[in-house]
């Protein structure tokens, strides 16, 4: 049974004014990452209060609730939207009390071996009230007999597999981890309360944190754990353990299509890196065109960049309805490309008798892409060159993102000509690996890419390769 | 740290056709026990299904949701509702994944060792993510090693203390038990399918039973489990064990509050047993008066027996306004009155210089009487001679109900004189022990009053008395 | 197209404190009479401020929108639930503004020549947003060209027919009229403010009366108009204008079933005319039975009074539950007497075996009446004798209530001994039209009885009797 | 008393399948011009349905209530979002019952002698039970005494002054009419249905077209009305009236800001007109800067034919936040900049020590913008020009677009140099009205920028000019 932690958002604050607010704020910067559930939990030194439910932040939130949420350390999540489930069993924070008082975690990530650690839970005695791998953690903490919670929680750390950027708050202290490979990003920041006195707050993007006033400080690296502590008292301290060898394997799919393009991830502004994609896209396709035009909103740095390296003209030449919503009332089957045009509208006098190269993202059905190629052809385009800024996606994430199984991945079952033919393209064309990691430019690591190149991250710890 | 399990309704159904529908229905009818939220889990065999809420039955359920609830057995539970908590985690059934499958509870009644139980699993290891006494019951049965769920709840049953009628359901099979006191009613009955098999309903009152259509059998008795099994073969087996020694003392309280007067509970009709309170007062308390009035609706059967005794007409001289919901808007403080005549208004024209008897089914803080006398002499009552179909209430409840501490019961701190000077009654007078004891007639055991003459039921257990 | 203003509510207040609250009030307290939808307004002199929706009264308002509705005069309405049609354009109070500025209308009844009239109206270059005839009202007095707005609210009673208490507001000023027959009932009362001032309430019951703590002091007559003036002056006037010749015949049927029983209408206390109704009816049926029941709630004063004239025991033997509500879940036509069971339930300890008499306040189809009787079989009555306190209903109501066509009406398509039949009592009887008569006692003028005799009263006014 | 129609989007369809969904998909697409409330009225050629309420189009509107709108006949209106006012009252399509059977109407504009015409149809006997100008045209129409609606609505028309796109629908018609200036736009076009017969479609904008598959044909011309005729015929009647001699002079700012850019009003599409307007704009201000980027959305288009007649880098520098919505938790006072970053974040890594050229399209109060440099400095940037694609706002509008008194239009009140001090701009510039006049390019006629050189439409008409 497989359970995904899908693309979420966690943010933690720790020593701040109005924590709970300030995590209201960081979770609407990164709503995008996740509109199912959301929830906070914040602790006064003496109790934890959560409240979370489904929907967006600002559904979930209002002052009366936000107000409940007392004190000056706070954890909050939002839960990406998986079709056809809705249950608020599954929403985070995970809360419990146990024996060493009260805990409160928000996870954004997959553990790979959860099935086998909640069988070995469950045999032991354990009761499971949701169907988070998340559960396990809490589990595993409370029955550790260690007197310690940071004991515990490192014990925890070192049994689970997989991708994880976890935030644990007691009563009084907040801790902050990400797995070794460091695959989920995870940052950190500061934050100058109003009184001159120091706060920390870590969150998924950097965005969370123009929105709050903080200033970005560095990432949180692979197998490392933040410990805050000490509120209260004069001095926050902010300690860091080195928990598990890092050998840093971080997503590369954060640059190319999850964080938000004023966030920086793994040490890199997303809009930088996806206005080279375009760049190194444009070095290895040279078709004449009239202009070039992204997909909105995903594929517009990397049109930019394109543009700029090609020197054809950049225009924005769909337009996106962002009022498109959950109870929107969908068409019938006798209309397909209806659907992808509720989103998108071509500017067709812009477009009539034109030569345009489209920019997206990625490809994953196809059907999509299809649908866009026809509308821009009813619009009067004469030929479509649709380039995608990464390379061919033939094969699923294990790690917390929400991809179909090979055999529904086009680029997986099909030739590049075939997926040509199916979408209608007169040209189609991919990003290479290597322009991959040009565009991303010097690191002192390796990304994962297996989505690409199918070389998952724990085949190499586990020995496969 | 006491948590109440205060008065409420459990149901469950074994081997029926629409056994949710059937619960809902039950539930519908017991909603005097419970209004706070209300919930059902089902079962088709292979996995079990809960939709719970915060409201009445009629809000939580719609035909969407209660369509999800699969199969043919099920159960249910109304939650009472109490000041100021609201929490849907406090809601049931309570449903838990653990080494045997899948299980769900209800549970009508207050585990007076609940706290210690408690503290002993978290020291074990366990979390517990609700603030019930119920969530105990599973934690005992996932950590009991017993191979069969049946010995593991003969377990757990004989570790807790206190009142309990409990519903357990498996995937395919249920189990009801009654505390060896019997606190709590709990009875069950026959349900033949439109095929014409058999199945079974067990319900805190009779009165669940008439709206799906089943036969009254008889009482579970305390201290007794009885085991549901066999769905899906030719015969479903219905088993008794008696877990536990019987030691009867049901809650006298049922007669004279709680139960709907069409109910059967322990064995005897409610609205009979009310009628002989009203008898008794009546030869208690022989007053002349020009008619005799109930407090709607919970005095209505006393003062037709009082009416009978003592050959003063019956008039229903008060009229209840059966609309006031949550969400009324209060009066401010300045019309005290009017709180208590949004919901009972008298009829001044029958009531205008008349010497009138009230008949009340008990007191508890004074303030409800005092207003309900000042309206009728606003209205022009001569004389308003106050009887309570009971004994004063001088001590608080630990089985279940939500009584006040003994500090707030104005019986308890005061003299009968200064009761009826405080809320201005011209007579006051209350049911003597041993005319309740008369009301109820012939049985073979006690009852609990410990509320009236504070014996409570584990003394005698526990050698106190 | 006939367009019912059915049984409904009205209350107006003049001069009184927190005038929308006191209508709130008085609203609730008359909730029976209409829960289709409900409606408040106010005036501070200067300007009218209207709040309407549909629901209930405690649905409707809130203490938000009740603080908008400002000023020391208000009028409101509460509407009656009719089958499949719940538009907001056809909740009350109707507001407009016209060329005397702004006014605003409650009405309780039925035009009988509003089609005529609005045709006319329509013709002369009126438009209509709503379907009541109401709003014919407001078009003769807008179209009106009289100075004053009293002129014109007397010219324009004087065009309409049929029934009606109708109050009208305007900014400053507020007038009440009853129809010449007074066949709805509309009565006045007498407020006294905090700071000792004087004011006044109008409503259809005086149950109204009781929770705002008003004074009543008389019936509107037949015919007469109430002018309220004054406002913000040291004195407030009332002046009563007799606008239309009396030719009183009030509706029976609000002492047989619409009022609330602690209501005084037409001058006299319901519960007291309805307790005569069962002695007249015990009077006319002497039948040997255990015990006599009424079909609660209707029946109960009635069922008191047959129990005193015949010697019979008086019991509450059905119970009902007040649970439900619009969103129940109905259960299928496989389990017909469900659908009254939901509402009414027996007691069967007390029923099983016995001969019993249950008293009725009428009889519209039958069915109801058929699955009472069946219930009660079931629950084991040896014979039940049903005895209705009111004539056979033989012909519809133009005047306001809401009753189905002749050919629907049992009593008008059947023989008595037909309907016993369908209806399977052992018995049944209806109280005859003298003793209905005599229920009421002496009055200075006749009822409008024409459900009963169908000698309906503009029969009389227009020469057809 | 100024009752503004501002900003909405109308939508009528005439003989095409699925009426009313159609008009849904419209409004969908025209959601920009207005998200306070919704509605639509359908006809089946014998009765005409409508359903309106507050909020945005899917939240309005649901399945079950479109199928309600029965038809191929049917209008639609989105209202303009305006601060504190929520009336349900002021919602259109305005419906009413008439002597000439029912009509509705929708209205985009404002009528600038609305208040006059309406104090002279009340002194005539009508009342008003809006607050909208609209419902001053179906009193024009009922009083009319003329036997055919078109008579009517001619007449009526030639009463009123101002901007209209108005469209009327009766039973069985359906008319539109634009003002003869031609203020607000209305364009028309053609749907085949799935047997093959010709439908007509007429809305605000040409992006509605494509969500329904319908043909571009025309404008509809200032002055004229299209009169559709011929439901259930075998062809539908399309003809064209000028009721009015045109004297065009369309809104300006339907280009600069109104509208989508992939619509075509007034015969132009509106990107390539605002990249114009950053065309003329590089011309006239020729900066050196290391990049421009727009404030997004509203200043992408003239930002990039900025950069295409500059050279200089467009970079989407600033992102926008799509999930603001009413329901946000606003931040106190005290972190005023937050208020703008809840919508738009700029990228700090590209800005960082840089030059910018910042393009919007227009400065109201000045207070945005002044945040919007804040957020870039604070972001690093070295140095912030302001260009802005339209001339200075100096005076407000009436004829249909919400702006503030000239005392709120900080161009009005101030020098160019006290603006850009204000706003803290290192540059602050305007397009010239020469400029603005080459970006729209050749035209028979002028358009109004009232707003912009105080030259009102209507002063021409009345001599003043």
């Amino acid at each position: 049974m497989k359970q995904w932690n899908e693309k979420c958002a966690v943010v933690g604050t720790y020593n701040v004014d109005n924590a709970a607010l300030k995590s209201y704020y960081a979770l609407f910067a990164m709503q995008h990452r996740g509109q199912e559930a959301s929830g906070i939990s914040s602790s006064d030194g003496k109790k934890i209060y959560t409240h979370k439910g489904n929907g967006l932040v600002t559904k979930v939130f209002n002052e009366k609730n936000l107000k409940k949420l007392l004190g000056k350390i706070s954890i909050g999540h939002n839960r990406y939207s998986t079709a056809g489930k809705e249950s608020l069993d599954d929403a985070q924070p995970l809360f419990a009390r146990y024996n060493l008082g009260e805990i409160s975690i928000v996870h954004n990530g997959n553990l790979t071996n959860a099935d086998f650690i909640r069988s070995q839970l469950i045999e032991a005695g354990a009761i499971f009230q949701s169907y988070l791998d998340t559960e396990n953690l809490i589990h595993l903490i409370a029955q550790n007999k260690k007197e310690k919670l940071l004991d515990r929680i490192i014990d925890s750390i070192k049994v689970i597999d997989g991708a994880y950027a976890l935030i644990f708050l007691s009563r009084r202290k907040m801790f902050a981890i990400r797995d070794p490979y460091g695959l989920r990003p995870l940052c950190l920041g500061k934050i100058t309360n109003e009184d001159g006195s120091i706060g920390y707050i870590t969150a998924s993007e950097s965005c969370a944190f123009d929105l709050v006033g903080a200033e970005y400080i560095r990432e949180v690296n692979p197998g490392e754990m933040l410990i805050f502590e000490g509120i209260g008292e004069k001095i926050v301290t902010l300690t860091s353990l080195q928990v598990l060898p890092p050998r840093p394997y971080p997503c590369v799919f954060e640059f190319i299509y999850f964080a938000r393009p004023d966030s920086k991830v793994f040490g890199k502004n997303v809009y930088e890196v996806r206005k080279n994609l375009g760049k190194e896209l444009a070095k290895e396709y040279k078709i004449p065109a009239d202009m070039v035009i992204p997909v909105p909103d995903s594929g517009v740095a990397a049109a930019i960049g394109f543009a700029k390296e090609s020197g054809i003209d950049f225009e924005l030449g769909i337009i996106r309805n962002h009022y498109v919503g959950r109870t929107f009332i969908e068409p019938t089957q006798s209309a397909r490309e209806l659907k992808v045009r509720l989103k998108l509208n071509p500017i067709a006098e812009l477009i009539k008798d034109k030569e345009i190269i489209v920019i997206d993202d990625s490809i994953v059905r196809g059907t999509t892409s299809k649908q866009i190629i026809k509308i821009l052809k009813i619009a009067g385009a004469k030929k479509v060159h649709l380039l995608i800024s990464s390379p061919q996606t033939i094969s699923p994430c294990y790690y917390g993102v929400d991809t179909p199984n090979s055999n529904e991945l086009i680029c997986a079952t099909h030739s590049l000509e075939e997926v040509r033919k199916f979408i209608e393209a007169d040209t189609l064309g991919f990003l290479s690996l290597e322009g991959l990691k040009r565009s991303i430019g010097t690191t002192h690591h390796n990304f994962c890419q297996a989505c690409f190149d199918k070389n998952y991250v724990d085949d190499y710890t586990k020995g496969k390769k």
